[in-house]
């Protein structure tokens, strides 16, 4: 993988937040990478922490990087939760999904006290959308799904990997929805996961509190919530 | 299995709604059993339909009768959805997942333009909730989706079938969430589809467009819809 600059400043930028005796949500991701990667530095220096993964790709990662995975029964709280994103807005609000984990990624979420999302600079947006928004559904009666979500003009398309249909960690698929420019995030994501067979979808709209940005000159930036406090979902 | 003349009564009153040439949802459970034994005698009289199944119960049950099944990519629109509830009230709000099969039973009345639900009089309540809420959830870290429900009081627990975790046919497990009485139900399907790992809730708000109640003597009576239109979801 050639090392993108941005990705890398902000990756292991966001592994200065985690302090010890915390546990940790390792995204998925080529940013979310770097911060496994200098987790590990930290771990071999010493830093104690346990940790939990998003996908079996990280969890890959982390046994390598010799980072002490825990199962979710030994899970109290996760402290903080260290994910990418493929659009941010300054809002800190996220598309999530295009590595296809964004239902146990929005699970870790969900339970964190805070999430940093670390992305390079091409993915801060003015407007979310221009990132197809994954919709994770049951491959039971998908077609059926499908249509729905055509009638409520969400431009669904079946996500294929290597001629075959894309399978999620969970055994769904995924419809890649195209509407351009999300103007209602927050109604858009309540219709869609109202909608029988809908999973859950790419949209992390209360989730987010730092937001750090990376950019090609390996400099970084940071946005902190804007929202009074941080609620669970 | 001992014959309910109620559920009996019910469920083959129901089967008097199909019409040539429709394609029908077949439901899951005791009652919309006998429907479904209903339409296998109408089909050996003559009857034209085609049928998509609720479950993989279902669909064996229907293969048995010589009921003609589809693929769900041969389907167009279901015509008729005939299904059981475990509790029903007079404005055909629902309850249903007793047998652990709402997500596809959801996913079949969101696409079909009418459902009928039949039930035996038992099951008609003046206040849904005394019969606990099945909410379907992912089996990854489903102990944390396990506390999100308990933080906002839905008292889960989870579905164990012979000593092990009940699998839903989707694979996931079932959270039976014990609120005795529901007083918003609109405010209480958002609020769990909500929360990351919540695949599908057992509430059918407004899915259901015609009741059918057998009573133990073996009469039946029918509440039909009173909302304006059938909306899809």
């Amino acid at each position: 993988m050639q090392t993108n600059i941005g990705k890398k400043a902000a990756g292991e930028k966001a592994a200065g937040y985690i302090k010890p005796g915390m546990t940790v949500g390792l995204g998925t991701g080529s940013t979310a990478y770097y911060t496994i990667l200098r987790i590990g530095e930290l771990v071999r220096d010493g830093l104690d922490i346990k940790a939990v993964a998003t996908s079996a790709q990280s969890e890959e990662l982390a046994r390598e990087q010799g980072i002490p995975l825990i199962d979710f029964d030994q899970v109290d709280s996760i402290d903080i939760d260290i994910d990418g994103a493929d659009e941010a807005d300054a809002q800190l609000q996220l598309i999530k999904g295009g590595g296809g984990a964004l239902l146990r990624e929005k699970i870790i979420a969900a339970a964190s006290k805070e999430m940093v999302v670390v992305i390079d600079e091409q993915k801060l947006v003015k407007h979310l959308g221009k990132f197809p928004l994954p919709v994770e559904v049951a491959t039971f009666a998908w077609e059926l799904t499908f249509r729905q979500l055509v009638a409520i003009g969400a431009h669904p398309v079946l996500r294929m990997k290597d001629n075959q249909r894309f399978l999620t960690d969970n055994g769904n698929y995924i419809l890649d929805c195209h509407y351009q420019k999300i103007h209602n995030a927050a109604a858009l994501h309540a219709q869609l996961n109202n909608v029988p067979g809908v999973m859950e979808n790419g949209l992390f709209l209360h989730y987010a509190t730092r937001l750090i940005i990376g950019a090609a000159d390996g400099s970084v930036r940071e946005i902190t919530h804007p929202y009074p406090a941080k609620t669970s979902f």
